[in-house]
């Protein structure tokens, strides 16, 4: 099967079947992916009040109704518990376990948020000649808990995870506009340059993903990430919460572009 | 006091203490002003989630704090019960009547939703010479009911209300571009052109605001209003909201510009 080229909803029907469980950066060409927070209602408001106060790190992209595993906005019929290929679960902000589905968890009472994710903005960088690492070395790409505090709301507190590209410095201001354009998928940089401004102490040492190669003449660039949540949820240790495992992302019918208008 | 130069904590100032009571259109020039929609909590899930799928009418600028008066975000130190000028109450859908403050309706269980404003595209418009007639003949924007459905959520349903400014034919794409730039204040026009497409029957009868005259050569061009709250409220009838009366507005001490990134 061709990955890149197939359609979003034969890509979610392998997965649902499980016969993919690996990351998903590259597959479905020209199509959203989606971060994942599942939690019960009744902290629902306050997660839905963060992601509110948190657009760089946590722009929604479709809220589900209460229960309701099938999605209605951005994957028509797309199931919540069965169509990504891992998924982690949070017990008290303690990661319990990853799983290929999370059919025997599920709850009547579960909300999901699905959250952009910077994938979506990788295509017009590779079209604008703008080089993309951890998909050039096949890796899923390095993000990093910092020191940047996001707005608190209800339970939910703590600091921003970023995910970064090293980009040659002449491209820099390019990688800027062309992601700019994109805030439902993070949009612009969050921050250019100096790893340990933002306290990461050791870029070789990612805390979710994979090291990539950075060459002479480039710098690290960093943006926010959908995976902020799940460094939330360590924090704020709410009682259960499902997430997908980083860079195992819902694939989405929703194209990249219309996700600039 | 020159108004349109003043600074929004002088305004708010003069709001609070009762001697501006009328419409903001034009005030504070380069600031965001906002709409108002306060519910009490067991429904405020329901309205956040609306306003998440409905960001073309909802765009929301800020939410409270249960139980808060003051402003955290937009505008420091704003009392929500008293610096608007003109406000609404709505009880089981109705409206029960008009206020220039809300103190003594305060309840500690009362959610705040602050969202952004057309007005906030007005000042960018006149610059690249694109004429906004409201602002020329003194008057509230022209506001229409409309069949366009708004995504549901909870306990709300209804049909999207929308802002109406006559533009030069030749001027229209310009418009476009524009207002798209700037997508929480609703952003680019929802419809060009023809009031019976969506479900306007009498131009010349807005149900919020006053008429402006439409010249030879003009073309009249649909927004998406922070007025559709209200209807979304009269339609879905929920105990009890407090809203800002149409065309008055809160000031906000966010530059218009900051709502482009």
């Amino acid at each position: 099967m061709d990955m890149m080229n197939a359609k979003p909803s034969e890509v979610r029907h392998q997965i649902r079947a499980g016969r993919i469980t690996g990351q998903t950066s590259g597959m479905c060409k020209g199509y959203a992916q989606a971060n994942l927070v599942t939690l019960p209602k009744d902290i629902a408001y306050d997660f839905l009040l963060f992601a509110q106060r948190n657009p760089r790190p946590c722009p929604l992209l479709e809220v589900s109704d209460t229960g309701e595993r099938l999605l209605k906005y951005i994957a028509r019929e797309a199931d919540i518990a069965t169509d990504i290929p891992k998924y982690r679960i949070y017990e008290q902000g303690e990661l319990k376990g990853e799983y290929e589905n999370v059919v025997e968890f599920w709850r009547d009472d579960l909300v999901s948020f699905l959250i952009g994710c910077s994938f979506s903005f990788e295509g017009d960088l590779l079209e604008a000649g703008v080089p993309v690492r951890q998909i050039e070395e096949g890796k899923n790409v390095p993000m990093y808990n910092t020191n940047i505090p996001c707005h608190p709301a209800g339970i939910f507190h703590g600091n921003m995870v970023v995910s970064m590209r090293p980009i040659p410095y002449e491209l820099v201001p390019k990688a800027v506009l062309i992601t700019g354009q994109m805030p439902k998928v993070h949009g612009a940089p969050i921050h250019i340059g100096n790893p340990e401004a933002i306290g990461i102490e050791d870029l070789s040492k990612p805390d979710y993903g994979e090291m990539v190669t950075i060459k002479d003449g480039e710098v690290p660039v960093f943006w926010p990430c959908g995976v902020t949540p799940q460094n939330i949820i360590m924090n704020s240790r709410p009682d259960f919460v499902i997430t997908h495992a980083p860079g195992h992302m819902l694939i989405t019918d929703t194209k990249n572009i219309n996700l600039k208008f």
